[in-house]
């Protein structure tokens, strides 16, 4: 894909339905309860009604898009885990054997595990190969990639979201694999905001005290000596980002280019889901939040989109491990909206008490 | 029941079984992932284990018993509903067509609805009759019930949740129907731990101003002409509380002393919960949080628990709406503990490349 025609796909984005999504507001106004009191999932219900333009929605078909890259980054000491896990991880999400992939078996959601740049030879029947190399460069050295390689990582994105669409996906999480890349994210996330190194990095898996510092001095580093351009997310992906990122960021996009609702796991996940943002700000309406991460920074980025997230369990796995939990929510708003009854409904009329006297059952017709 | 039953009882709750947690947050640690990182689903994993005894647990049966009764203090003006409403809720319940009913059903939960005190002559098939009156006095001017009236009603609350295990339920979550009981929950937190008036008191389903500073002067007269002891949650339900809150506190008594998970909902609800805890300080053990309620007060009463909940929906519908969520999430946890990998099962050796090449499947045996 060259950027041209990555930008003739921004632009083609269209906003959310907005007679849907007042309609789904007067709907949600008529069922009998004091307005507004279920909350975000009221808010769920009506966002989905914006996307799919319908006012009964069902999630049946639901998918976990998981990037999976390793980053040059990692030999700069900036992570607890070696590189090889990427590709262990990556192997046992085709298993179901991660915390991600036990809870998607566990809730009825796919697993589609995408290679998009790890550092191994192999091949394996359950993992896409989209490889865009073996790993990034070191951005603490040269940029991550070059601006044509970011571009190819999210146009694997891109058509990843196009594929679930063809396979009748309902709704998509993102999910990813990476070791190192909350330091990435971290910087992105420094780069697109302006927010300070410290204000936005964690210490990711577990870091010790001294590596905890040697990761923030590399990503301040790697931003003086790249100066990426807040202005073009593109150009930090490239020179401070990784693959995975920018997969993720290609699915977010192509989520939106699809109408697809589309939900944001933790830390990762999100600082992608900003750099979509700020490349096509409509994608903004397919989004939905999952968890707040425990890694600081997540909320900076879910502010900046204008995201609060649903739950709040102190979860740092990534994966996509807060896809599953999401889905719940998003079905259950989506079970009240299609089946509690409205003011009307409710009404304990006459009929009513006449079928409660005779035994009958109570059951509203619809 | 009599006081010294009731006691006789309370005496009689075990702690969860610490053995048990130590094994359980030891599994935790064997799991492939960075230690920690997911939170408070491991949290959940860890407190099931210490209630049920077992490593390995799934919560296949679950049932809300949902307390509806009236307050005298509606004819106060402290409500934006008419107290006729608790009764055709109720009735709409049995149907799943109220907010927390719908939920529950497309999540498989049992309803049981129980009126401990509404203000109506009926008869339901489906609403059991455990009433203590119709509706209590109105606190304004009057102690709301006796002292033996809260303690049968609290004992209530214990019998449900012994049918509920003698039914197979293996988690309750706790809902209640009864207008005005945002008013009787204030008066109630605010009684026990002598926090402000102001502090507590919220606009339930939604005051007119005038209303909502008519409701704060009702409560904190209310407490200040029966002055109930907050040593004393017994005398405090009794003064300034209502029907449904006490067979709310003996539902998580029983509970506790079935050894039951049970689930907290909204506002009213972990009022009772601190009641119960009150009461019984090791009934905590069997307590989880869902949501937090937007209704003001209920933070400060789950940090007098100790509870962070794990959901931030904005939700204020109460009935017991958020049980069926967080059932979801206790679901998941149950689910990952169960079936994710330990660090020595996640590892990519010889055996499993051997599986590869082979084309044979790749799952681990358990």
């Amino acid at each position: 894909m060259n950027e041209q025609e990555l930008k003739s796909l921004l632009q083609a984005i269209e906003p959310a339905d907005a007679e849907a999504i007042a309609k789904a507001k007067a709907r949600q106004l008529s069922l009998a309860k004091p307005p507004g009191s279920l909350g975000k999932l009221e808010d769920i219900a009506v966002q989905l009604a914006g996307i799919t333009g319908k006012q009964f929605n069902s999630l049946q078909n639901k998918r976990i898009i998981v990037m999976c890259a390793d980053n040059g980054v990692v030999c700069e000491g900036v992570s607890s885990t070696p590189m090889s896990v990427t590709l262990s991880q990556a192997m046992n999400m085709t298993r179901h054997l991660t915390g991600m992939s036990s809870l998607a078996k566990y809730t009825g959601a796919q697993v589609e595990v995408v290679d998009i740049g790890i550092n191994a030879d192999y091949s394996h029947p359950l993992i896409l190969d989209r490889s865009m190399g073996k790993g990034t460069k070191n951005l603490y050295k040269e940029p991550a990639m070059t601006r044509q390689q970011a571009i190819d990582a999210i146009a694997v994105g891109i058509e990843r979201a196009f594929a679930a669409k063809e396979d009748g996906i309902d709704v998509i999480g993102t999910g990813e694999m990476g070791i190192s890349n909350t330091t990435t994210s971290a910087a992105v996330l420094s780069a697109l905001t302006g927010l300070s190194v410290e204000d936005v990095t964690g210490r990711g898996a577990g870091l010790t005290d001294d590596a905890f510092e040697k990761k923030k001095h590399v990503i301040q580093t790697a931003l003086q000596l790249h100066q990426p351009d807040p202005k073009d997310p593109i150009d930090v992906l490239a020179k401070v980002g990784g693959f995975d990122l920018c997969g993720m960021c290609g699915t977010f996009l192509g989520a939106a280019m699809k109408k697809l609702p589309v939900v944001i796991d933790g830390y990762i996940s999100i600082v992608a889901a900003l750099c979509a943002c700020r490349l096509a700000p409509l994608a903004a309406d397919y989004m939905f939040p999952s968890h707040s991460s425990f890694e600081i920074g997540y909320l900076k980025a879910a502010q900046e989109i204008g995201l609060q997230p649903y739950l709040d369990m102190g979860m740092r796995l990534g994966e996509g491990s807060g896809c599953p939990l999401a889905f719940q929510i998003m079905d259950c708003a989506c079970a009240f909206t299609n089946t509690m009854a409205t003011f009307e409904e409710a009404a304990i009329n006459d009929d009513y008490l006449d079928q409660l006297k005779k035994g009958d059952s109570f059951t509203v017709k619809r």
